[in-house]
């Protein structure tokens, strides 16, 4: 079976509150070595025993632009693993 | 430099009333081969360059343990990645 693991984040540029907020705490706490923070969502896809690599790809690129992120302001990125059933 | 990609996720039996809504949008668009779903949260660390793997991996952990995940409910798994300044 094929399992898809999904990051979507926001693209350059957008502004990323979240991100600011928790480089910000990171700071106060005193772990100033922390340049840079990105947050985005993580999702994992499995997919029933019928399902072909390439028909997981697809799945998951549609899932993906349908559903899962904002083409707008955001980025996807996936690879998928095969695990056992 | 180093990189940490940090993965935020419900344990096993937390209620994911997210993971539940998005399998049911993907089944009511005709995706009923995705047959489980879960989510989570995804974090960018970026460190200093004075920073070496080992003190990352450590300021890795205690940003997830003390600001980054509810050790309660979740989860977190990591990896690190050397990335050029």
């Amino acid at each position: 079976m094929w399992l898809a693991e999904v990051i979507v984040n926001y693209k350059i540029g957008i502004l990323d509150p979240e991100a600011k907020a928790i480089q910000n705490a990171l700071s106060s706490m005193g772990y100033e070595d922390v340049e840079q923070v990105v947050t985005g969502k993580y999702f994992q896809l499995t997919f029933g025993p019928k399902v072909n690599k390439e028909t997981a790809e697809n799945l998951t690129k549609e899932s993906c632009d349908k559903l899962l992120s904002n083409p707008v302001i955001q980025d996807y990125s996936f690879q998928l693993k095969e695990v056992k059933e």
